[in-house]
């Protein structure tokens, strides 16, 4: 991305082995993520940056200290590098790994191959070469599907709870499936969007939120016999959502946040009155990958669906458009 | 509390009962609270408010329902009203029970008797007529040891765990008792005062750390491995603490805060990128008034010593000077 709205295929060098823990992965697909329009409408700072962190494919090459992979592995790599050895991963939050460092910018994974650093740490192979029918939800374990299982897992979603959700991307729509499959006994989709909540009724909604902020508090309060809703995940990123989901949660509740936010300022005193627990950032989707892809390997999830748009990696100018006009959810880009 | 800094005792009608679920208390002890600095210092309004929400004394009269509770009974009580039944109660949430009052404001409990609604949900018996060096202690539960004990639950202090307080007044004092009572490993307080360091010694603090803001968020990291605490309390409620307190949690540690915040506004993509768990708010101490009066009543806490002036309750004005000149930490006032 030369600079907002500026998105361009270039040829570049092939990506080699730096570090003995590198590997070089062939990538079979990746996408467009809805955090890679910050800087496309210009609200984060961009310039000739190298886009792209979510990722699947063949290991092609590895340094001589990697132990897990081979050679020819296919692979689901989280966006966020990580040793997956030290005290912080070993808690599970591999996303403040000490040696954490983000995909996106620097490695840049819309491309035909990508130098993955901490190979053993970042990347997990599928039991063995998938279908192509599954490339799709493989990649969305990269992750808006592990986001969005981390942000239902940060809210404790799981049975007898109602999980409210403020968002309708694919994050969001992630988070329905994952409160699903946590076994969440009521889902609240907080969606405008006719296709939109179609999809998420598909992964398990079972109501719909049209309201935001707070007429949207409001109407889950209304549907929580007052209460608000035990587990809130944000999905969006805004001040208005960020607020939204606060109030939606009732006291004790637990709000799981992963929408990136910008310029949203919380008000200390709302968020203290409010006294709920709180979960978020950067999902650690490295902890999760096992578990979803053998979902994924056993067609017990789908959460390929999300993805509406399928361009060639060339037209990656046109899938952002579509992207930011709303015209798709998630665009998937072949290579 | 007629204006800011002006405060006045003063005769005012014998409460009664009211709702059948009432009970009055003919106070024992009475004591001033960090958080009554608050209107006395004009950060809060204030307008002929009956101040006061700690309380310990004797049940003088009941309602028609209540049924845990009988004349004669020496009673602790929680500084938020409860009925302890509701769904948010059960969840342990008991000062966001759909019934919460504040006793601070409307009832007032720097005077000799008060009118306790939902008694059975609010007061707690004590096994027997405590012992008049009891007392403090017992006082103590009421609010700061049950806030302290809270913010420790709530950054999950335990065993193996490093916890920061930041905070040296009584609370932060009391999350250094119960930090060491749930079994953490390591315990800084930080604190610049001789004497408070002193006490949060006695209760338990291993390391001290004199420095604020950013640098001490740096002491912290270096004393942590470069990682930051596992558990955090936040016990001021000024922005520079509360972002003292973020900075010192570990990428997926946790913050218990219990400062009442004052403008402070939380910018979200710190937080986001800090990827903590956080839980604050108003602390639920009637959740744990039975465990920390059994804990009391077998001397296995001393959580009375935080009283380090004593005072009749006609020289209140003269307690809160103290208190605001940080004359004194904690300031009991004796009926």
């Amino acid at each position: 991305m030369h600079a907002p709205g500026d998105v361009r295929v270039e040829d570049r060098p092939d990506p080699e082995i730096v570090e003995p823990t590198d590997a070089i992965v062939r990538l079979s697909a990746t996408c467009i993520c809805g955090s890679d329009l910050w800087p496309y409408r210009g609200v984060e700072d961009v310039d000739h940056t190298l886009m792209g962190h979510e990722y699947v494919g063949v290991v092609e090459e590895i340094g001589a200290e990697v132990k897990t992979l081979k050679v020819g592995d296919f692979v689901v790599g989280s966006f966020v590098i990580s040793d997956n050895t030290c005290e912080i991963c070993r808690a599970g939050f591999q996303s403040k790994c000490v040696h954490a460092e983000f995909v996106a910018g620097t490695i840049g994974t819309q491309a035909q191959k990508a130098r993955i650093p901490h190979a053993d740490g970042t990347l997990v192979a599928t039991p063995g070469q998938p279908d192509p029918e599954l490339i799709p939800s493989l990649l969305a374990a990269s992750d808006v599907l592990g986001t969005g299982w981390f942000a239902a897992v940060a809210a404790e979603a799981g049975p007898g709870k109602t999980v409210a959700v403020v968002g309708d991307g694919a994050v969001g729509l992630m988070a329905v499936l994952a409160a699903r499959e946590l076994g969440a006994e009521r889902i609240i989709a907080m969606s405008r969007h006719p296709r939109r909540q179609e999809l998420a009724r598909f992964y398990g909604a079972t109501d719909i939120v049209e309201e935001r902020g707070e007429e949207g508090v409001a109407r889950i309060k209304e549907l929580t016999n007052g209460l608000g809703a035990h587990s809130v995940i944000e999905a969006v990123g805004t001040q208005e959502s960020f607020m939204q989901a606060v109030g939606a949660t009732r006291g004790g509740g637990h709000l799981g946040y992963v929408g990136v936010n910008h310029d949203v300022q919380i008000p200390g005193i709302q968020l203290f009155f409010a006294g709920i627990h709180t979960l978020g950032g950067p999902a650690p989707v490295r902890r999760f990958l096992p578990e979803l892809i053998q979902l994924i390997w056993d067609r017990k999830i789908d959460p390929g669906k999300v993805f509406d748009l399928t361009l060639p990696l060339e037209q990656a100018a046109e899938g952002y458009r579509a992207m930011d006009e709303r015209r798709a959810t998630k665009v998937l880009l072949t290579l």
